[in-house]
């Protein structure tokens, strides 16, 4: 597998971005820039397999990326996570899905945070934008304060809903409900007659709220956080090695295995396992 | 006080909804009396002294009922909780805020009940009906799959919200957002032209939704529950403690000066503190 990955070069890569639309590829590589500037240095480089790195089914319809870079030991973040994938569909229309997703160690209480883009057809797109909380909010409403109330991170949603295309996203998952925060931007953006198109939105609105949200994160979260107790320590741990494994099995475990078939997916998912249980 | 309060013989109950819509007052009765043929008795008489069991404002234009009946010590239930507040608006128009709430003891940790209807106009008006949870979904997707995915809560929030009528209503509460469960249904439900009245919607829609959720609150939750280990009730009393404070913060301990003055609502809201830290 190696040998024949090491043919393919230059390897697609995640932040080549080539099935993106422009805004998408602008708004995820701001997102990567924003990353890379402020806690660049403190992210060792991605040293998964190449064939997971890249990845595609055998038909050559379906393909994938995964980058994962870890935190040294210093730094409060666990890793980031970055995935697209592109399907071809048969109705000749594309299925892309595009994430960049942070974990943090469970030495912080601090957020992580999320970006996703589901794109199925050309007039219709969910975007999935939080900053997933680590605790309970209810037990925890000093946590509330600090990290959703005082940074204001519901006014890019109020903002967003306010478009006459922008309509909330109920996910079917009521895992995943719980799991976002009560600020998270979760919505589906359609194109309809005579209103904006769904590019226009994405680079004039969603590009901006990203950028911010992520500013948030890496003020608020990656650059330190909040240390915790040592008994705290040990309920973090668990919350978050419960919700990795939930989000695992209810995302890429349900969808990989119909994408790119089960061995495609068993080897993307054992390294994706072996990232989150590290 | 008692005196005056005694003069005004009968006085008005939480059970009268003397400005209750017809649909409104039915949901209502309903639902009282499910939870009398059910566990009534196991229930005691509300022992609220007169003048906070009926409170107005010294104009008269401001009236509000309390009712809490509290569980006896073989119970799960620690107290069930109705109140109604009536407020003539300059306008000319009224507010009504009708709601029943239901509280278990730290002994299990099966949820609560709640629902609440707002109405500011003839024209509008907001429902918040659920079962909201006692525990971290997130830490216990165990908890979430037997009382929200087995009871097939979500279902009753999907008919609801395919009506015209019907759009879903964000509360400018963080914690509210983050206190409610993944299936809770919190809806605005508005007139329309040429769309069903919303006396209808309440009637033939909301009623029997009410009435199920009621039901699965009866046979899961209020008829025994889950007992629960003892490091684990210390939890669920402290989880439990910090919710009833917010609640009271965010909701009636801001709303009652506002519509009743400091005295009146001092008054109440000391017994409504009494209550739910007994």
């Amino acid at each position: 597998t190696v040998a024949k990955s090491q043919m393919m070069d230059p390897q697609t890569k995640f932040t080549d971005f080539p099935h993106a639309s422009a805004p998408v590829k602008e708004l995820m590589l701001d997102l990567m820039n924003s990353v890379e500037t402020r806690i660049g240095s403190s992210l060792l480089p991605c040293s998964l397999p190449p064939d997971v790195q890249f990845y595609e089914n055998s038909t050559g319809t379906a393909q994938g990326t995964l980058l994962v870079r870890s935190g040294i030991p210093s730094s409060p973040v666990d890793f980031i996570l970055g995935s697209w994938v592109h399907c071809k569909l048969p109705s000749g229309e594309a299925l892309n899905i595009t994430s960049l997703s942070t974990y943090m160690k469970p030495l912080t209480d601090a957020p992580n945070f999320i970006v996703e883009i589901i794109q199925g057809s050309p007039t219709s797109l969910v975007v999935i934008l939080d900053m997933p909380p680590r605790k309970d909010l209810v037990l925890h409403p000093e946590y509330l304060k600090t990290f959703y109330e005082d940074t204001q991170l519901d006014m890019h949603r109020q903002l967003l809903e306010k478009l006459p295309e922008v309509t909330p996203y109920i996910t079917p998952s009521l895992y995943i409900r719980a799991l976002v925060s009560p600020s998270a931007i979760l919505v589906r953006i359609a194109e309809g007659d005579k209103t904006a198109k769904i590019e226009e939105i994405i680079q004039d609105q969603l590009r901006p709220i990203s950028n911010e949200i992520m500013k948030v994160w890496l003020d608020t979260c990656a650059s330190g956080g909040r240390p915790v107790e040592k008994d705290e320590m040990a309920c973090l741990a668990k919350r978050d090695q419960v919700t990795r494994s939930k989000s695992i099995e209810i995302d890429l475990g349900t969808s990989l295995p119909r994408l790119f078939g089960e061995e495609v997916a068993g080897r993307v998912l054992q390294a994706l396992e072996g990232t989150f249980n590290a």
